[in-house]
């Protein structure tokens, strides 16, 4: 019941590696293409630390086509050492002037992995203009308390096909015997109940703008 | 841009007291109502501590109908003793019950006024299924950190208008020499570059469902 | 690895209603219960507002019995209606004085329910002696963010087969089309990849004093 | 009431560019400064970013004169590329001993603005035998809870006026038909109030001694 | 270096039982004394549930004289029985009536003890105009972080003698070997070496209003 | 109670500089090695900032030796000059490789010294897989609230010993007439009776496994 209202949304989604939007906010990224708005990704490196950065990059643009993402830009940091601040801030001001998004999704910022906690406290300096910022949780994530909910019942099942395509990282879980589908289920139905509803992606908003 | 989308919403804000919605929400409850939504105000006592109870109801059933509010419902506890759970919890369950709010507005639950802690925790409880509940802030309001913004730059003169029918209030600010118009002026102004725009309201979300 | 070390402890579970132990620290009373510790149970209400006392009554027993529990105490408040303090205490310490825990398990303090906040405020000062005290997530809790974590891999199993036993409460969760074993599932796994095991129960301490 | 008493204070006010001083904490430093006390500016940066860096110098030398001042130095890092930690620690250490502060003002340390955040981290460490030490805001702080009050409204003119000689920077706020002004005179009656104050500024204590 | 300056500050210090002041804030009190502030004490409970209630009356009676306070009140709740906001705020706001503090001493609003939490949150309701309200910690506080310290290097012999006259509790201390001097020892160094003296007590202020 | 059980444990402590462990941890880990338990230290930096680099690398050997530690790394990094995450923490996954630890100990993350706050950081990142990591403090340390407490009344002495071996440091306190030993004393009481026994060290999880 609160979405996006009349105007189309351009939207950008900020990962540190390929398949960290997946699990953090594919769902909600399939609902907002689905329904019109402009989605951009950025990915902050190709992942080459846990796994074959060419593949892992195979992999992510077949996501982006599977959203129908606007574009996907690579952002050229090294896997494990994106940088803590301006130089980085430099080049996702530049997506950002490209982009002018409206909503910007991007990793929470307490993470035992350093390349998420540098990856959203550059958002955090380069999003100084943008009117709304979700932060979103993966596995690694740490101390994040979701109060912003989005419906994904209906888009579940793709974000599962999503992360599907992620081939080579599907079995990288952390926990033996847990495949990367088996973490997206249990998140989805926990921040679900949260949420009070069936599957769910949850977000803390750094701002978060309403208009009625 | 992200607002109410399709639907019309049932919206329902609860104040402790005559002119704490006006206050916290005015604005936001404006743009609600113009905007065709469903608008019921739920006030717990008429306010007799902070003058004479008569009048104050009088002032805020003017407030109401400046709103073009739904409903404006008394739930007659005593000034100042507002209780903690379950009787109040009672209360409002009942109206909620009657109202079914897709959304809504109560203060937040630290608070120099034990009236306002006491709300907050009412409604924590009444409002187990809501999928929307957005907390707000008033002068006495304690250790806020709004992370959601209204832009109420369109209905802040309407927030002062309804400020101004509060006759017997105006003036009774904590601080000489500030009335309650200039708190509303330095509030909107305060949260609106926090929200990058002119003027908002700020909240914190218990729960917020996007759905895109 | 970090345990029970040599004594076998005594412990104590206060849950507000019929089945909230369960999900809370189900799996971890079993694995305590199996390793010949002694496991008591205190239940406040007998769940009145959620269905058929009696029948509630009867499937917490059969629990205590699944556990192999020691004792299963019921302290005699009504269902939403656990006061705040003072006259909870009293019969809490009493239960302490007979029981004297080494461990104590009890709801977290923020919850939409009041009577899980009440119980986790009385368990609080009752407990202002013992050792250890752990506090509990069930699917009403807020803002817990737990950092000690149990491997009931081994339990997790004998944990549904408890919730099972809430023959009355199995369908009766808040979000349409999911069961409480659908919860316990997506907690444990939710929970197990945070502490890097396949299932956990997630607990957060008000105490906790380890000894090499 | 609660002030400096007996001897007369060495104060160290260090921003991260040419009026977060002003914003932020320009009326305690006036105030400290008519009462005889002994004021030192350190700015980390020309702000040459956010305009021409010669003229922003010429603008905040006026200020420090406005203030009589008892010293103004520029610390020499470039504007967005403050430093994090010993390299800027280095360079603050030896202010330090120069000016032997009782008590220094710092920006706090969670901003959209970088050099705001890195500044802070390095008065962190700098400060660790200073006995006060206090974090002011300016509008793009995020989550400051100020709980120490300073009354300004003896000095909220002055401040003004400050604020007026970066003149420059005056109209530069990111929300569009806002001034410095406007910003200065809504932060200044939001926490006046919150201060039981007429205009205030606020404060967030890294460690504060009093002595009666 | 900053204190209270100029005017002499009427102050009033709460404690929900005898000790309680002596341990939390004892050594500021005769500080303040010292230096010719007028100290008023307010002291919720005879402190009956730990030990004789008349006993204790006539030790803190002597308490008084040893800090040359201006009076001692007894607000006449029954230990362990303080009750929650209403009934006790309008007993302190009479006290608060008769001593216009400038100051007022609370405890923490965390703690094991219910008379601590809730005397804390009465506190907060009727303090609401005083320009100071400073928490302070006793053995059973939990969650407190200090920012603001007074130095009792002069005045911790004095608080051990005020400690020591509470000749019925030296040794109630709930460790077994430990007495209250102890206790009262330890912390001053704790928090001493945070405040950078050899001896402080360490506060958390609801508002602390500077003037210079 | 609750401790080591049946496995022998590998333990590893990480410290800024010599002495941090002892201040830290030194009882809980003389209790670890006296249990059998193999412990081992790494240190990131000799501490050539605080005194003679090379005197404090042996005083640094002795305390391993009476620690009766299985090793001691030194970790190579300048003192003052930690870096931040990526280059640490190959130098530190490097010993975890080694070590392969079931618990490790590091510093507190908010602390007025930066390689403190860094070394925090890296182990953070470091131990991603790691089941038990407890953060200690120092007096240095901001912001601790332990909640995890280990009771080292029996190796008391033995910490007093270890610290001692530190002979350049023992009087280098920030505090004029303290020693580190005062310092010692006064933490292990502070936090003994916030744990409820005689002298404990106080430890906050990033995550605790527990299995009974």
């Amino acid at each position: 019941m609160i979405g996006a209202a009349k105007k189309k949304l351009s939207v950008l989604a900020v990962g540190p590696h390929p398949d960290d939007l997946e699990i953090g906010c594919g769902g909600t990224l399939l609902q907002l293409a689905r329904a019109g708005h402009q989605v951009h990704l950025a990915v902050m490196t190709q992942g080459g630390a846990g796994g074959d950065g060419a593949r892992r990059w195979a992999e992510q643009e077949a996501v982006a086509k599977h959203y129908k993402a606007k574009s996907l830009r690579w952002l050229g940091f090294t896997d494990t050492r994106v940088p803590l601040d301006k130089a980085g801030i430099d080049v996702l001001e530049a997506v950002l002037k490209a982009v002018k998004p409206d909503l910007v999704f991007a990793p929470w910022g307490d993470d035992t992995h350093q390349d998420h906690r540098h990856t959203s406290s550059i958002v955090r300096s380069a999003t100084r203009y943008t009117p709304n910022v979700l932060f979103y949780e993966v596995p690694s994530t740490i101390e994040f308390l979701p109060d912003v909910y989005v419906d994904i019942s209906r888009t579940l099942a793709g974000k599962y096909a999503a992360l599907r395509l992620h081939k080579s990282q599907v079995n990288k879980v952390n926990v033996a015997g847990l495949s990367i589908i088996d973490c997206a289920r249990s998140m989805a139905q926990f921040r679900g109940y949260q949420g009070r509803v069936k599957a769910a992606e949850g977000f803390k908003a750094l701002r978060l703008r309403l208009s009625f």
